[in-house]
């Protein structure tokens, strides 16, 4: 029986409904559809589980939007992704300062815990949504200069490569499903403790020397990654 | 204020704690430490940031267990992964079916929705914790095969390489962040809505055939993905 209300579910969503529209309650649904209420709940939950609607503790059931589909398969930059996407990239800083660099972002800088690093915190829109939040950290002498550029208008990969000439060669990344905590949740437009997928990255130039950390905090329902692997040989 | 209480809940859960043990409450942090309740949420939200601890609604704040690296660099398959992180994998068969193809697993495996497929449901284990949900859609004739396998001894990539002769080539990945919906929850033994990493993946042999789609949900908290990606050529 569930199936039956998943399909109707499904249906109505492609017919009626855009990204962002609210579903019907689980009482509206109930007594529409003369369904028991655990019969409505697993159709919901399969409808989550495949990514159609997103549920939001207290507010309700919406019909999800699509997820930006992004290759894993070379370092690429925000501006570049949503380009290539078909999405209008634009950014929004929130904060420019000299920090302590914190442990995580001095191991990968390869500089002392504790040593002043320049820290840039920007809010990322494809379409003028908001898709991420960035987290940056630079070396002092080049960070000095990057916060001084105009941030909305140029992305820091731009920066680096064409006004700085600082190649980026290759970098590390880890990937990790974390619980949105503030102020990052208020950032994205989302409730505290939603799914985010955090990317560690660290960009190298020349010669292996580290130049910029990130931590990218990207809205759960905004984006997959993608790529395609070869079997280990063994 | 915030960081030195950062700092001493760093050391103490270094030199006092272990993975799983729960941290005091925020009232008692505030009177042990003398200060505001602000300040106490701020350190311990740092502390979730840097993946240190796991708050859970309603039940506190726990050490978190270190994230198994996982290399995003080569199809791999759960017992081969757990082997080289040196942990103990093992494996808890929950459902094995014929159903009927939902639309994802029919379009990855090249066959006509709603036709029969073969659906194997596993819990994972690493030193006997749970992991990840495998939720494997076969084809109906080898899938019978496998399903008939000792599913608890046996890894699915062995049976299809070793005792099939089905050699796997390559997979596409598809990498997402999701909410825990039930009854993924249950047996990861979180709460619903608690962030999953939810990998999907079809697995090709020769001549480019699939052979295997699956829906894996890593518990967010058990695992990162890692890997290095050279800078796009422009």
């Amino acid at each position: 029986l569930y199936a039956w209300v998943e399909r109707f579910l499904v249906d109505l969503i492609r017919r009626d409904l855009s990204p962002g529209d609210r579903l019907a309650t689980e009482d509206q649904l109930i007594e529409e559809l003369g369904v028991s209420r655990i019969t409505v709940r697993r159709a919901v939950s399969n409808l989550v589980a495949r990514g159609l609607v997103v549920s939001q503790r207290g507010k309700g059931t919406f019909v999800a939007f699509p997820r930006i589909e992004q290759p894993l398969t070379a370092l690429t930059g925000f501006v570049e992704d949503m380009a290539r996407a078909g999405r209008v990239a634009s950014a929004r800083v929130l904060v420019t300062e000299t920090v302590s660099a914190p442990p995580a972002a001095a191991r990968h800088l390869e500089v002392a815990a504790g040593s002043p690093v320049v820290f840039i915190e920007r809010v990322r829109l494809a379409d003028g949504l908001p898709v991420s939040v960035d987290q940056t950290y630079l070396l002092p002498d080049l960070g000095a200069q990057v916060a001084a550029d105009d941030l909305e208008a140029e992305p820091i990969f731009d920066l680096l490569e064409q006004k700085y000439g600082i190649p980026l060669v290759e970098a590390d990344y880890r990937l990790e499903s974390v619980a949105a905590a503030e102020p990052i949740a208020t950032a994205l437009q989302v409730a505290v403790d939603t799914p985010t997928l955090l990317v560690e990255r660290t960009s190298y130039t020349t010669g292996g020397r580290p130049v910029d950390f990130e931590r990218l905090h990207y809205r759960g329902d905004a984006i997959a990654f993608v790529t395609k692997l070869r079997r280990a040989t063994r």
